[in-house]
């Protein structure tokens, strides 16, 4: 029988472990006292198994067995029997997943990968170069000035604010179309093949009329938050469209999942085909340790589902192109939004630093 | 210019609280350099205000000013201005959230609220009683004994666990009618008006099925986790329902929003007509004071959206009815899912006692 091999590090006193891995045994499968279940099919097939409990310091880690049919092959699910109750203990983290082989072809998984989004921007051997549009609340006259802007300079990606979403200020339907005419018409100034990557939101209908957009005028790329929209919504959306998607982390940084599995694994498996997360030393505190532990679940090997871009992101700046690129190498996509705006009118200089340094050391 | 007024506990040295609450104020609206920013009509529409600092022992609390309008009138992104990027500052937790008069417009709310579902139940002047169909891997035929056992009882509500989604073993299309059917005879019996509450699960195209599945068989509430299908696709099932919605908080507990907030406030917002949440001395962490407080969340008067049940859940037993009620009155529904599977052939009396001790309260 396939199992998922979940692992949650429980932050208790080691004489609980044995009773406490049974109970979250129970709770993440069954939640009943395993006691009163009289069938035996159910007990046999789809109670969760303890596989190991490894005790540590202040806490102990447990793997359970979690029967990979209770998830049903959809999204919603799997993170329902992954962490759905357990996420109501605050002492239970869940630090890693494993699936058995051919689990995988229940879900879309990324369709472009890095392979793919390399031959859409052309950029090949050397890692690739991202921005964003801000702020929130500008006109759509502004962004697409901007988008002109950072073609110019050779950005490979240019992606929206992830907060610049459907609103009055700049509506998706119009937003888009001008800012990618900004970014065709600079293209084709540059010989360039910088992308943009507008940022989805809403419920199935308003993501439907988005992928309808992008589809209408060209757009080669697409942001979206999964824990915004939903991680089915995030798979649906992941069908509807034919160009590479790039996952967002915004109101994922709170749940307990470590943001390896998180942002990694389990987005990567539902279709991301690129992955932003907060790089160390900027405005968040994650570790450079997790920061490389993302990076490798998005790039690691994994029969059928294609490695995916990491990008990192969130206050970084030009003068470390150089200390990143060092440590993710060159199958990674440097983000830097604040770091270019704050030029001001030396914005087309500083992109062009930007892209500079990120060519200047492959 | 309306604003939404959003309270944040920073955990951090009292002295870093100006520079904190403004960085926080950029970060959950423009998300850049505010020095930055040329365009009049953005800092002062656009960028969020620093409303009020409250300075604590360990931690203070800041109250930002977000302009309604950046959140587009629509949950994702709503989540997303609230609490998107700083759910990836660990120091962060959302602890209150009030909106403006009218503000409530742009969402469905619930369309039942307490009083419809005592009008569905014919529950009046009393708590009402819930139980849950466990465990998973049941067989159909199994499941719908025990709804059937449980409706001669006279429990108000029977809903699915919430890890029974569309799986081999007891498929939506074939476990509702089901499950339906049993309870319908079983209240011909009894004269009694019991209700089944489903759970809905996975993307678009299943939520519509699963709705079109309940108004075939005339399933008269409905379970859902908004956080695992999402926030947007719970408002567009909240749409395409006409019976009540039962909110659930799987994968709702690690996100650093206080619960009142999320399971109360926002859960109410979008549509939920009853809210579980997993209450005090459990198998779940949860104090008092916050089960007492989401309770609050979801009967407090609020102008246009009505009051809704809170549910508490989560390893309870019939033995503390008597203390439950006491704590949360009669607005209530008392949950007792594994408490009542516990009694194996004695599953009738423990039902009858359940109802019996909610009704004697009264």
């Amino acid at each position: 029988m396939d199992r998922i091999r979940a692992t949650y590090r429980i932050t208790a006193s080691e004489s609980e472990s044995r009773a406490r891995a049974e109970a979250l045994a129970a709770e993440q499968s069954v939640e009943m006292p395993v006691a009163a279940i009289g069938d035996e099919r159910v007990l046999r097939e789809t109670v969760a198994t303890v596989e190991a409990i490894r005790p540590h310091a202040d806490y102990f880690d447990v793997t359970l067995g979690i029967a990979a049919a209770t998830t049903g092959a959809e999204a919603s699910q799997l993170a329902n029997m992954l962490f759905g109750n357990c996420s109501l203990q605050p002492e239970v983290e869940l630090i890693d997943v494993e699936f058995p082989g051919g689990y995988e072809k229940a879900f879309p998984g990324p369709r472009f990968g890095i392979e793919g989004i390399r031959a859409a921007t052309g950029a090949r051997g050397r890692a690739l170069t991202c921005t964003a549009l801000k702020p929130q609340g500008s006109t759509v006259e502004h962004l697409a000035k901007l988008a002109r802007t950072f073609a110019l300079a050779g950005i490979d990606v240019i992606k929206d604010d992830h907060g610049i979403a459907d609103q009055p200020p700049h509506p998706f339907a119009s937003r888009v179309p001008a800012v990618q005419e900004a970014i065709d018409a600079a293209n084709r100034e540059t010989g360039g093949r910088t992308l943009y990557a507008p940022t989805f939101s809403g419920g199935a209908a308003a993501l439907a009329s988005q992928a309808k957009t992008v589809r209408d005028h060209g757009v080669k790329m697409a942001l979206v938050a999964p824990m915004l929209v939903g991680l089915p919504a995030f798979v649906d959306l992941r069908h509807a469209l034919d160009v590479p998607v790039m996952a967002h982390p915004a109101f994922a940084g709170s749940v307990r999942i470590a943001a390896p599995v998180l942002l990694g694994t389990l987005f990567r498996l539902l279709g991301a085909d690129a992955t932003i997360f907060p790089n160390h030393g900027g405005r968040f505190s994650f570790s450079r340790e997790t920061c490389l532990a993302i990076a490798k679940s998005a790039r690691s090997p994994w029969d059928g589902v294609k490695p995916v871009l990491p990008v990192p992101a969130g206050g970084m700046t030009v003068e470390r192109v150089g200390e990143m690129l060092s440590g993710y190498g060159p199958d990674t996509m440097l983000l830097i939004g604040g770091g270019l705006l704050s030029a001001k009118e030396r914005l087309l200089d500083r992109s062009r630093e930007f892209v500079g340094a990120v060519r200047g050391s492959a």
